[in-house]
């Protein structure tokens, strides 16, 4: 017997037949005899709809009152799946975040999960009632409802999780788990048994968006084994799918385990600025203050000492913004040209075995240059290298990282 | 200054352009110097889709359940106007059920108030904040979600004017106030600027759709003055409708103040039934068992003691199973013939000062009589007269009675 927390995510509680195939994954646990929690998310467009209707009635709005509407297709859902377990003949009720209580801070729209009421809950669980508790959503210590954000219901399933000393969280999506790389770029990605919390949270920001980032962390911090896996699948079979877990034994460990890209990076470079100090804090400061994150940065050793170059890359959305906070420090900076590009990619090689070996940078780079790929910018992390490209290379950079760490052969 | 609360149901919310409408009713009475609290119904169409998916789930299903999802309606509207309101410079919060709290019974699905925490709410209020209330919502002592049936958010706006101690209780509907009867049946139907919590009572159950019966109840009970008015009036001007009030001076009151009807009746008559004592706990016994409501019940005293009629009428819906339940009693019953007709309706005089005019009821059958509508069926109350006749005579009936009363005159 074990206690888990299963999440369904908007497509897998889209109407009523997913709701009821919802149900027939949760029958199979119970009838395992396992305890089980299901955190659901409202179902598909329905937050949409509701945070469309917040923004028609203002476009500055009071984010508590924006929360107390976006968070009620969670309610409704939780509600239905309940009726339809006990339908079933299986016990359930419904827990609204303030019922549990779901504490969290006061960030409205992006609050943080503080503290879980598990007393009640962990007593249902343990008499054999399923509980159906709404995603996403959570209470003030002001009493108001908080929502934690878009993909928030992955974050309530972990922190339920965690709070719950579950066994397992198992995250249903509509894929069944985290590949090698994109299926629709490379044929054959094969699906990873497992990856390590620090692996994921690197293949989460780079855009591979099985899984929430913030849910990573949380998953990190308690060690909580998380299975991502489909709703799609069989519900009579145990679900297989990928296991995201504290870091595996460097035995079994492959070096490299995927390669992720982001298409939504556009780079600026500054040419031919003084190589002072507080120059970066010039360029980066402004940059901050105008909320503008910044991914990668490249700034080289000047060969004169007097002039260098500076790239760095922003969210896509943030280009135009960008490249204007920087003219306007042209005066105080006097740097030569300023330039932008919006037409590239990051692809990001990562696997947590690249610590221990040498070499896996250098391998990189040696088959994007046979490849002819030109590098704009490199940064590297303990367990992630990352390059910056032309957007027309995407594939063949893709599928060449792919092939020349092994990843098309099953290990 | 005066303290207020202002319902507004579906049609009043049935899209943001209507919601912007209930502000500025809402900036209406702040301009004034006003403490106002609103109470809303969810969006026109929702709690009828809410309670279509919760019959999807399952044709039966956990009210604690169905409660949690159809309440959802009410939290969208109460959190959209509040912010509409916040956009136009009105300091508003949104307060669902559970954060005020109303407490109710657990009676799911028709749950009454018990108790209303009025500190903050009236803290709020005095400071100049509009409280803008989920209606129809509640929460019972198992800390579940209730809520008070259809119709609800009446109850919610007269419980938490009683509870507020409010000046005025304003109802604002799709009409304009109570009428002398139905304007579709009769031009020269007339708006009755004043009725008193009784003669609505008789008015609601009948049929004249305005106010919730429950609501009126409540209303009387706690001494609120409402006021039944239109949302598709001018909001700049002060609303004119009907003040529903406790009993008025005799003096100013008109005897007859209305004419009601109700097309849902059907009529079951039984012929030859032996006129022994406990008959007609035999006939009405097993339709209470079958939750069947009986209406209007007529017996007269046979001729010679040995046989009589029993006429009763039925809500239409109900008519078939009442049939059937009458028929399954004719071994013990013993009755001759049995008799049913659903082409009937029940048309009703009502009026506070009937109580102290004879005569009232003979002008009815007078007047009936010189049209040759023949009346099948009477019943009377203090302020009410009602009789049963042939649905073809309605409108007839209905004008005829009007007239005869002197409804039609400006008093």
């Amino acid at each position: 017997m074990a206690r888990i927390v299963m999440k369904f995510g908007g497509t897998s509680v889209a109407d009523l037949d997913r709701i009821r195939n919802v149900a027939r994954h949760v029958q199979r646990e119970t009838a395992a005899g396992n305890e089980v929690a299901v955190v659901v998310s409202a179902m598909a467009g329905e937050t949409n709809r509701l945070v469309a209707l917040c923004r028609e009635a203002a476009t500055i709005h009071d984010a508590r009152e924006y929360d107390a509407v976006v968070s009620s297709g969670e309610n409704v859902t939780s509600g239905l799946l309940a009726i339809v377990l006990q339908a079933m003949g299986i016990d359930a009720r419904s827990w609204q975040g303030w019922q549990i209580p779901m504490r969290t801070d006061d960030a409205h729209g992006a609050a943080r999960v503080e503290a879980i009421g598990t007393d009640v809950l962990s007593d249902r669980l343990s008499q054999g009632q399923v509980a159906v508790i709404a995603g996403f959503q959570g209470l003030s210590s002001l009493n108001r409802i908080t929502t934690l954000g878009r993909g928030g219901s992955d974050t309530t399933a972990v922190a339920v999780a965690a709070a719950l000393h579950a066994d397992r969280c198992d995250i249903y999506t509509d894929v069944d788990g985290v590949y090698t790389t994109d299926p629709r770029i490379v044929r054959t990605a094969r699906r990873l048994p497992r990856v390590s919390h620090e692996e994921m949270l690197e293949m989460a920001s780079l855009g591979a968006k099985v899984l929430h980032v913030r849910a990573v962390e949380l998953a990190m911090v308690h060690d909580v084994p998380v299975m991502v896996c489909s709703s799609f699948a069989d519900p009579a079979r145990p679900p297989v799918g990928t296991l995201i877990t504290a870091e595996i034994d460097a035995m079994e460990q492959e070096t490299v385990t995927s390669i992720a890209y982001a298409r939504d990076e556009a780079q600026v470079t500054l040419r031919d600025v003084p190589d002072a100090p507080g120059v970066a804090y010039a360029v980066f400061g402004p940059l901050a203050e105008a909320s503008i994150v910044v991914d990668m940065i490249v700034q080289n050793i000047s060969e004169d000492g007097s002039a260098t170059d500076i790239t760095f890359t922003v969210p896509q959305s943030d280009f135009e913004r960008a490249m204007a906070v920087v003219e306007a420090q042209r005066g105080t900076l006097g740097f030569g040209k300023l330039l932008g590009d919006t037409d590239v990619v990051k692809v990001s090689v990562i696997g947590i075995g690249m610590r221990s070996h040498a070499g896996v940078a250098a391998t990189a780079f040696k088959a994007l240059a046979e490849r002819a790929i030109n590098i704009r910018a490199i940064t590297t992390s303990e367990i992630k290298i990352s390059v910056l490209i032309d957007a027309a290379y995407t594939e063949l950079a893709v599928r060449t990282l792919h092939a020349v760490y092994g990843l098309d052969k099953t290990p």
